[in-house]
């Protein structure tokens, strides 16, 4: 079979590779339909995350068709059509038991990471009854593939850890895929007022159409949090969702957020922040940060089957599994090309 | 009247003042019968603070009797025996209706602060039915003292937002008073291991009649981990309370904090912290910090009342507050005296 494969930093082949076939009894086959690239794909690939090993298959966000199922398997039989979450659950060790199965002993984050992932035409699932879900035919295959990773982390790591209420004043800084889809999630609690902060004006034309309300052209942080105070009477915004990953979009959240206020952390860090502990020791706040659980997936698709929020606006590109490193690049030179998710359809499918 | 009066950075002096009386219909003038030293009076005696100008009273714990009532006081009389919130509450405020008195527009924590504290024979106090408590006869003196900052501030600020549950793994890192009160008010939810770090042997000591079931002499935060490590089975702590308020404190907090955990900033910062958002942005934990609201002080006090826990434990010293200069000392040089909190007895009462 194809498989988008990771050979070294910065470089990604479609490579044939021998088919999955069920190992374990806990374990499924999934023909790919559709997958979709993330940011970390990019920072795997640009060489930043070593666990990664060169030849891994790439990719942990896909829906698909049962192929093949283990006996043990009880929730999926052959022919189901199934999302493939990103996080793996064995559903019996510690972590899981505790509702983390981001951690999960036997699983977590493995897909496209450890083990090989979803860009090829096969994907090998372990623990299928933890890792895959149920997909209806009444949501779009482009808005369930947003259900493996990026809506489940935007809504589990930036808005349910905020407990953001009706009628909040929320910012959300990166307004790239994961802060657009935070921005469609935390409109499920109706806050007052979102505010998107970015680099990219491209980007902040397009937060308007996801239901941002303010926009602001990211430059320094004190330009920031002027803007935000003049928006905010002083007070600071009571949500902040810090969308990037970088000690200065973090600093600009640990400056807007007000007294009482709550930061999220839904960015990957690769070097630590300067946390203003002198500052926010006084003003009454929390943070939160995490990898997604997963486990609001199902929760999410009864959200997009009520036509709630549209995920499909996320996709601004489609690719077929043999086009996957064109794919890599429109979705890397996001700027140039208005990128935010690509589809990579399965040429079998 | 005799208040004890910040002079200058390092000076303290039992200076002699008016005696205060009521200004505004909404305050009450209540006669001191006992106050206590907190390490912020250290703080701004050290010329730290430079809001605190010299002239100042200091001190914002007490327990006294109501001298003099204004008309527009509802709750309290002339006689009645009260406890002296650390915070006041004008009860009215965006802040107060939010319950963050702690951030009151016109209180918070203002005495002995911005305004006249409690270390003097007579104290003034604004906004009395949002700041003062009645104190029943049927606890001592001296545990009601450690309703007006310490009980209320290590349980809001450290227990509260923890969520601890029984069973949790807790860590307090610092075993002063207000680490103490924390290992006394965590106890309220069973956990099941409650590990004391600091520097000092004879407080490590203490904490364990404090109900500590184990202690660690902090030496280095990879020691310290190490420790803590071998006692989890590598998993962490899944409460760790920041009682100390530096940065190599907070370093040990962030290091030894489990997957899931949560840590609890009760100290109070004077120079950013570097967080390791790198290691922990994986790792599903909160973060909370803040300032006492003191909403908590009536539940603490049914907690007194069924004797569940004896506050009077945090009180190792007794001083006259003629001898005020004399408790700053023996204060000031904890390790030495193995002080914990000092009580200061107006020579009025």
């Amino acid at each position: 079979m194809k498989a988008a494969t990771y050979v070294s930093a910065g470089v990604l082949e479609l490579t044939e590779k021998e088919k999955p076939h069920v190992i374990k009894p806990t374990d499924a086959v999934v023909r790919m339909v559709k997958s979709t690239i993330c940011g970390t794909d990019l920072h795997i690939l640009g060489g930043d995350v070593p666990a990664c090993k060169p030849g891994t298959t790439l990719g942990h966000e896909a829906i698909g068709i049962v192929e093949e199922v283990g006996d043990a398997v009880n929730n999926f039989k052959v022919g189901d059509k199934v999302i493939v979450s990103c996080v793996t659950a064995c559903n019996t060790c510690y972590y899981c038991k505790q509702q983390l199965p981001s951690h999960c002993e036997d699983g977590g984050w493995i897909l496209g990471h450890l083990i090989e992932g979803t860009q090829a035409e096969y994907i090998h699932i372990p623990h299928a009854d933890g890792s895959l879900y149920h997909a209806p035919e009444s949501v779009s295959d482009e808005a369930l593939v947003m259900l493996s990773d990026i809506l489940p982390t935007s809504y589990e790591i930036g808005v349910q850890p905020s407990h953001v209420k009706p009628g909040d004043t929320v910012c959300i800084v990166g307004a790239g895929p994961i802060g657009l889809a935070a921005l469609l999630t935390v409109q499920f609690y109706s806050p007052s007022r979102i505010i998107m902060v970015d680099l990219s004006e491209s980007r902040l034309e397009a937060s308007k159409e996801f239901g941002a309300t303010d926009v602001i052209v990211s430059t320094t942080t004190e330009e920031v949090k002027a803007k935000i105070d003049e928006m905010t009477g002083g007070r600071g915004v009571d949500i902040v969702f810090e969308c990037v990953g970088y000690p200065a979009t973090f600093d600009i959240c640990q400056k807007v957020v007000a007294i009482g206020g709550h930061v999220s952390n839904v960015g990957v860090h690769g070097k630590p922040v300067s946390f203003d502990l002198q500052d926010l020791w006084i003003k009454n706040i929390t943070l939160s940060t995490g990898l997604v659980n997963a486990n609001t997936t199902e929760m999410l698709l009864e959200v997009l089957k009520s036509g709630k929020i549209d995920a499909t606006k996320l996709v601004t590109h489609h690719f077929k599994l043999s086009e996957i490193t064109e794919a890599y690049k429109v979705f890397k030179a996001a700027e140039e090309n208005h990128t935010l998710k690509v589809i990579i359809e399965n040429d079998l499918s």
